[in-house]
């Protein structure tokens, strides 16, 4: 029986590929998707996407998450710097969330560096590119499946 | 053809099992190993594992890794916060190295919060336990495969 | 005559009772705001509820408020530490507003400690549970009343 | 039955109605106090008033407190900002501590922000003036009563 | 042929007449953007006003600038100093956005002298009241007839 | 009647053209000012240029323009960032004094972010080139005309 | 017709002559205030001593000053650098206060920089041994003599 | 023949055994003079407790301490990390004084690993509970002795 | 015999009377200097002044005092705050430099509060006006006396 | 029974008696430890000295130590200040480690009160020269008597 | 043939010999350049001196340069920790500049390891005294040699 | 007769020639200490090169270094910033130290300017790339010829 994840995108995602290419890569958001969506198959994963520039659209969408899907790939974009909102959500929903950050987070502007929601998120993966959905498919699976602590 | 990926380890992860259970988990390092040498296998890597308390060690394998490897999954624990050697000797060397931190590093002390190492590592998993190593491994294969960006 | 507050809550305000019940409380947003009303009474108040996770929403609302109340309880929650605009809002409008926090916020994360908010409210009450919410209607009555400064 | 409560009022406090009246209003501490006897009639509370400019004094008169009295209005005034001593006593005594600031904290010199009181009191009240004194004897009527958390 | 310019107004700004006078002028928003429009004219410009109090409208309304004008004038207003989105989706477009502040923000709140967005724009302006806009039009204009680097 | 600017630039702007063009554009201080005479033709404005390496020297002139001039455009260059002096002259004088950076000041290291000047100046216009001199004029003319606040 | 004056001293200061005499110098409290009190007298000002090692005893003696003198020379010493309260005090009463130090506070631990008094001080004097006294009463007698801004 | 020592304590140390025993332990104050007593004698030293909540008493109470002892054990509490008077007066006197804290300040709130007291105490113990008492009079029993450097 | 006294005023204090009289005072830099003159004359002294805007003007006259002066009465204004090479002049010369300010420069703009004079003169004086030199000449008489430490 | 204690050396420590002997004292550490094992031979513990340069090797030596000791005496020396990997040895292993310095690192540069050892150790001595070494062996002997907390 | 070096030095440096010996050594700025150019001698190099305490003078100095000299050496000495104007000079000019300190800028206040015009200079010398000059020409003839990177 | 100088490299400079070559230049280790030895020749100045990735190793070069050596030229490479063990070793030899780094370290991250090394070095050179060493080198000559201060 397949479990379902929610790919949770923030703010100026839908631009993927069209915004900073040199830090974001070539991609669109739709490739990207689709290339998750072929990681999840031999995973027994349905993966399912939302993206919106609304704190507020993504804070709804983490509430309503646990009733349909069983755990959360989270990649909150601009807002994971700033969004003590974001974090509490995470905190307060039973689904493991892993946050995903396309590009090294270390390598550019301090601010970056800062993460709320990562405190409180199962795990987080950065600088893979899209390989670090596939990364944090992985850790869901095996939390799924129990191995994980 | 298979690959041959380097697990480093830095100071007091011998003890693991022993130590701080409660942020660390209960395995040993050597239970750790086999499970990433069991998630390795499908994605016909060969892992073998360094572990040293030494900062010098751990940069001399760095330094002699791409004459043996073709990646590393590093866990530098507690230098990561502190070596800026060790992040010159990822800087230098021309095959892909993963971070990877058993614990979640942002619900810690907030210089472990702090990561040289990151700033130069090609991705950096964390929070995950046991199994961000296998993540980590998943990052390596696909970029051994080409699809990275 | 009666008075009318609206009390203005923040994002995952909705999740009360469900979200980390050991800082928040065990009681519901429903039974919250029943408790508040039982407050209320007494002093000649009457008291509605809105709630919003989109920060834009809560910055309508305060905006509007002056036309239908005499005074607002807010807790912004998470946005009290981020938000600029809610203190901007809390400035703009001619009626007073008691800022209110379940939590001791001093407490918690030292994030938690800054409020962009309190700068500009006409008072702040944070750690008292739920009654803070009936001290902040005897704050509001009292001001209604005249007597206060 | 009736419960008895402390108002304990630090350094300068003496000073009021002749101290900054912009600042601290124009009432003398007398006039507070009784305006303070007022509202705590109708909840069945007697009010005892307690002034030093000596931070041991005020650690003494915590220290005894719970011999006569089941709760405390504590307005530490200047030393809010600066003793330790005071956050330590408010934490070592077994009934509430109500944290009341005649002006905004939060609108003075930066270092006015800082209490080391809040973070051991039952909850803070600040801005309201006179008003913050009825806010803080309700929290603690209802404390007294158990319907607080 | 004339071009289009696209003025884009943050949170609060629909208050602007009401709200702290003393600070951001006595005229209304309307007021504003008629004299702007007047100042346009000469310039072979026309102006179209959006504003919201939503951060996640004003990035959607910055994402389709593009398709239907040739550049912007943008107030963030209190999201200047805590959106990390705002300037990633500035940096985003391929249009010229000017930065625009009523006030001066370096006489204000220490937290008002950072901008995030003035990285990423074409130019910022601040503390020439309405004539700011003017003067970002001229700005606009002259990148416009290619005379600026 | 036309109206009289001072426009004053602090060190090494003589060197404009020859010094890191990749910064300051390649035109030469002679060709700015050429380029900023012909915007102020027609708004009725005779532009004067003094340029000095020593603060002194920009004291004293800005101390002595409101004898000659009716307003100045102030580039202090690197002066901006650590001269007191300079923004107390600027407090001192009678008459309206526009800020200008050629760079946009938030793009380069921290300390260019800094400006004593600006919380004195009449307005701070920055990244625009060239184009910022032309601008403000605009500003300046405006003021001359009584539109401005 | 003479003034009174209180020169008052904060904690350690009775231990002059005995105490770092590399830092304080040689003579004794008595042999200072008998040198202020020379220099006093040709001014026809009146001194008087206390000392005292409690902040409390300071603040009461800053209280009831106004009853029986007409300035007050205030060394607080360590108390400088740590009570907001005697700076609320001295905001407090209605007479002029002078701050001397006897050393330079400036060459000193960073700590002894920081003087919370000298903010709401009449005027402040370091680093003048016992002259800073004699330089005390001057300023006070010209202000007596109403000569002073 | 015997020395003589002051065991000195801070503020709230009157209620030891009934504060916070998780972090100071279930002894009361006299138990652990008695305990410290029982480690004296076999050392020759006889000791004498002076305990006060006021910083000025535990002045005058190290002003006074040459004059009838030969050291001093002094455990200042909350006043170590704000009293830089407490700091002055161990500086001023001529003999030893020994800082002990029974928790480990360093893992506690970060204002308790400052000490104003430790930069001039002749050593300094903490962490090791009631024992601490018994390492400080071997301490000063050792340099009675003169084998201390 | 009389003694001879520099009085050094930094930049600005040429406009003394027309800038920013709330701050300064209404008088001008001449009224100041009769002023000091006449407190001069009973002392023995007799008083000369430089005013430069130029810092390295101020330095060379540093320099030559030695020559021409027994002490120095100092108001860097503005380069008090940013200026080593006059703390280095300072600190250079063999004659006493009493560094005067004449408003309360802790009651400004944090960065007045700094001051790389005052590390090196013989004694600071602030927020007297101009009796603050009146009392600067004291203590550089007393010095010239002998009476000083 | 005897108990086994390791006295563990840092980095420089072999210098003693040639390294800065203001600051270290005259004794080489072969003197020290002989003193050190008179100091120890009433408290029937017997003690071994392990020194090195390399943290890798303190590590080691940390890890081994349970095997053959009952506590450990530890001077870090300057890896006090850098090494989390040592904290987090410390914290590893189930015997008491008592942190010792030689002199007081409160008095030197600012670095040197940082310690990452303390925060795990059982307890810290500093600034009491050798005999801090006998006050640590008081401290574990009565831990090994179980006196201790 | 030989090259031509500019030895340009900073305020203050005029009364080496006289100022601070026990900082700046004992010899003058004559028997400083005169043992400069013994060195250059060899080297091939001719070396001429200009000093001043202008600031402006530096930098006017700095732009001239290229048209008489083939490298620099400079000692912009107290202006080194607060001069970007002169870091902007140097990044301006073509020719190869090395900095010099006498002292070891490192050992003294924490502003004076501070150094603008590093960032930019060809190489920094410090603490070497004298030959640090020698050693600034060394690195500036084999850079005119071709030799260097 | 001639000096002999230990070269001493610490970590990942084995790398040179192959590590980030933008920052480090292309030559080899083997081809930099081929240059020095050129250079030193004409000073009658012998050379050995020691490089090593383990602290503990550098430390112990350093300690032996006065039996075999007359002076270091020590490029601690990464642990310049971060070894507070290396400061105290080269302050605790007699032989002269001189720091060298390759790279101008004010121009990379900003942790690279801090160096603990250069506060106890006898000097310190950065920027110039190999002929830093050949500048080292000349001071050190010049110290044993003791014309150096």
């Amino acid at each position: 029986m397949s479990q379902r994840v929610l790919v949770l995108h923030g703010p100026n995602l839908n631009l993927l590929g069209a915004r900073e290419p040199s830090i974001y890569g070539e991609f669109t958001q739709q490739q990207l998707i689709d290339q998750v969506r072929t990681a999840a198959e031999p995973l027994g994963i349905e993966v399912e996407l939302i993206q919106s520039n609304h704190e507020g659209a993504l804070l709804d969408a983490l509430h309503a998450a646990p009733e349909r899907f069983d755990g959360v790939v989270f990649n909150p974009s601009a807002l994971t710097h700033t969004s003590i909102a974001l974090r509490d959500a995470v905190a307060a929903i039973p689904i493991p969330v892993v946050e995903v950050h396309l590009s090294n987070v270390h390598r550019r502007e301090p601010y970056r560096a800062v993460s709320f929601v990562a405190e409180r998120a199962t795990a987080t993966i950065s600088g893979a590119g899209p390989d670090g959905y596939a990364a944090a498919l992985v850790v869901l699976a095996r939390r799924f499946a129990g191995t994980a602590r």
